[in-house]
């Protein structure tokens, strides 16, 4: 029988691949890394600790969010729950910035624009071409997006691709009183908390989510959130979150 | 667009811990043993080579299914499709057989018992205790089926709670022009087949499903084959098959 509070679990995937060779990743679908799969695991025993167990699993396309979700699920014995997945909850297109260096990005354009592209709210950095190596154009993942195929976004962008997902689907599940795990991005998750907590448009610059730290939302019957969201492991979460914002010559 | 014929895929898990330790398995949870994991990945080697991209997996919820999806899926670069999970795919429920050893149950009942509970159609074993160590009675993983969780099941049973399923769900992104890949075990794919191929009651003992090996069927716009299925490695399939029907002292 559903029962409020609903209970929402939000995990950002761990480290990968491309944020150790310290490249913009955006939709390029790169792996975890072995830290990343460390952190996985971590987020499983934290689920399995807390008794907070998944009903429905909701994951990006991108092989480092699924991946993170299988990790911690096998390690709360929960592998066997229902999954959906959807390009709205990937991470967000960086545009003509995939696959670059984000220190030679940083030295070629300045200080000042890099933080614009990295956490203006309505900024996108340039367009990808549809022939750049990088580019998701014709990619069969992503056929039945048609003309939504993104070549860039912004924060913004990210909002309105994610949010009507989460009105059509996510909050189906929440309704119905199932214990409902994201797990997705950097950037795809700030957008979500930021609905949930009402964060402004410039308020939301200076949040930052730590990766492999379950966020846990109890949520009243209209999906508002009845208490502030809390880490799993504040501990960790607080750390993670300050490393996080640290990387002025980094971003996810 | 949906274009026929549609396109089916149907796979066996691969070798188990159990089945290495030659127990009888059923609803039992265990995991693919390192042959088993091999297995998989080599099934998801022969889908990318054939160019038969799954567009939606179908597992039962069972983890040594869910692991052979997943190896394969990452083999196939298609980890990132849809999924479904349900117990009406799940393996046949074993009874009072779950967890006991094949060769000293043969020994203690006889061969005659023993291939009537292994082959027999509509004779399931005795049904096993709720307070068995290897019952399901209480797992939370079914805390949805109420009165529906099997004690014990025949070929017949698991044809009867599998095939509304089919009829529910799988032709349904068939019909969508979704190419399917259900990820199963031995006797809820021979449940399957028997419906697809009209095979008798009779002569169903004898259909032994190769571990996995992708066996491809083109369905018409009634879900029947247009032609015979086809393994994606029809040699090592007939050898498969073979190892399978030799188990007179074992059975999946």
């Amino acid at each position: 029988m559903p029962t409020e509070p609903y209970t929402l679990i939000l995990l950002r995937h761990g480290n990968s691949e491309w944020n150790q060779k310290n490249l913009f990743t955006g939709w390029v679908d790169v792996r975890l890394s072995e830290q990343g799969v460390g952190e996985a695991k971590r987020a499983g025993q934290l689920l399995a600790e807390s008794g907070l167990l998944p009903d429905v699993l909701y994951t990006s396309r991108l092989t480092r969010a699924i991946q993170t979700a299988d990790l911690a699920l096998a390690e709360a014995d929960r592998l066997w729950i229902d999954v959906k997945r959807s390009w709205r909850l990937n991470e967000r297109h960086y545009g003509a910035l995939q696959g670059k260096d984000k220190a030679q990005t940083l030295e070629e354009y300045g200080p000042e624009q890099f933080k614009v592209w990295r956490r203006s709210f309505d900024v996108p950095p340039p367009p990808i071409a549809d022939d750049d190596q990088w580019s998701q154009f014709g990619d069969p993942r992503y056929a039945d997006l048609g003309d939504d195929l993104p070549r860039t976004e912004c924060l913004k962008d990210v909002i309105e691709r994610m949010l009507p997902y989460w009105h059509s689907d996510i909050t189906g599940d929440l309704a119905a009183g199932r214990t409902v795990l994201v797990t997705a991005h950097g950037n795809s998750l700030r957008a979500l908390v930021k609905h949930l907590d009402g964060i402004s448009d410039d308020d939301i610059a200076e949040l930052n989510i730590p990766t492999g730290i379950p966020l846990v939302y109890r949520l009243d019957e209209s999906f508002s959130p009845i208490a502030p969201g809390e880490y799993l492991d504040p501990e960790a979460a607080a750390a993670g979150a300050a490393a996080v914002a640290a990387q002025g010559s980094g971003s996810k």
